[in-house]
C-alpha cells in the first residue's frame, strides 16, 4: 500500500492527534496509508529536552524514508511562508526521490501575501518590491518561496478557506492532493 | 576540491552578489569551492515569471546535487524561523546524503525568540507555551524547528551579532561552519 508522509504545522494544534486521525482516514478512503509525525511513540527523557527534540527529528526522518510520497500543508505559519519544518521535510523527501505534493489554505500568491502582511514594503520599480530591510520580495507569480513551488509533481493546491478558524485543520485542499497522487500513480 | 552549496536569505539583499563573492573567497581560504545560487546564469523570459522562478529552483537543485556539503545561514528571516527556501535546501541536501552545517546570526534559542517576538504568547503550564492561535511553541532548548536542529553534522553555530545592520551579511558564524566542515572531513 502506498504510504504518504503527512507534513504540516497542524502538529502544533491542541487537537493535533485528532487532525492526524482525520487525515489518515481520508488517506484510507483513497487506498493509501498515512504516516503522521505524532504516530511515533518515543520514550522521552524529562531531563533532556534537546535530546528529545533530536529524537523526534530522527523519528520523523525515518517515517519519511518509509513513505512513498509526501503531502505537505504549506499554509503560511507565523509569517508569510510555510512552517520551516514542513519545508525541510519537502526537501528531504525530494532528495530521497519521493514525489512531493502540497496545498495551502491561503489562496493568495506569495507576493500579494508579502505586500499585505510585511511591514514597510516598498515598490522600487515595476517589478522590484523590497521589505523594510531593503530585501527583495520574490515576484514570480508563485505560491511560496520558489524552491517549494519547484519541488512538487503537480500544481500546489491553493484552497480558498471559508472559516478562518479552520486555517490549519480544513482538509479539502489535502483531499485534492490525494487525487493528484492518485493520478500521478496511474 | 570539496564543493559547498551556500544557502541563505542573503540572496535577497541588494548586494547579494557581493556577499556571495565574500563567502566564496572565504571558502577558498579553507581549500573549498563555494557554489552560490546567484552563480547560475539563466536565460529568463520576461513574459513568463512563473517559469523563471521554477527554472531558478531547478538550477539551485542542480547546484546542491553538484555540491559535497551545504552550509546554511539560518538567521531568522521575516519571522522567528529561518528562510523556508534555506530549510528546503537543507532537507534536500540531507536527502541526497550530503552533510549539513548551519549558523545563525541570532544567538537566542527558538523558544526565547518566539516568546519575545510572537504576539499573544501564553504559558499554559511549566513546559507548555502557546501562541495566539493556541498552537504550541517548541520547547526543546533548540535553535529553530527541531527538524533543522536534527539535520546538522555539528552543533548549529549561534553567533552573537554586534552590528544589527549586518544581520544577514556577517560571516563569522559562516567561517565557524567552514572550520566544522574541515574537521568533519579530517
Amino acid at each position: 500500500m502506498t504510504k504518504i508522509y503527512l507534513a504540516g504545522p497542524e502538529v502544533f494544534l491542541q487537537n493535533a492527534t485528532e487532525i492526524g486521525e482525520y487525515k489518515k482516514k481520508l488517506c484510507g478512503l483513497y487506498g493509501f496509508e498515512g504516516l503522521y509525525p505524532l504516530d511515533n511513540v518515543l520514550e522521552l527523557n524529562a531531563n533532556n529536552p534537546q535530546e528529545n527534540g533530536l529524537m523526534i527529528a530522527r523519528a520523523n526522518e525515518k517515517l519519511i524514508q518509509e513513505a512513498d510520497a509526501i503531502i505537505a500543508n504549506i499554509t503560511p505559519f507565523r509569517g508569510c511562508s510555510c512552517d520551516v519544518g514542513t519545508a525541510y521535510e519537502m526537501g528531504l523527501a525530494r532528495g530521497l526521490g519521493k514525489p512531493v505534493f502540497a496545498y495551502s489554505n491561503d489562496e493568495r500568491f506569495f507576493l500579494q501575501r508579502n505586500i499585505e502582511e510585511l511591514p514597510g514594503v516598498n515598490r522600487l520599480s515595476d517589478e522590484l518590491f523590497v521589505d523594510h530591510q531593503q530585501m527583495t520580495l520574490e515576484n514570480f507569480g508563485l505560491i511560496d518561496n520558489l524552491m517549494l513551488d519547484g519541488s512538487v509533481e503537480a500544481p500546489i493546491i491553493r484552497h480558498q478557506l471559508v472559516d478562518k478558524a479552520q486555517k490549519y485543520s480544513e482538509l479539502l485542499g489535502f483531499e485534492q492532493c490525494l487525487k493528484q497522487l492518485q493520478k500521478y500513480l496511474e
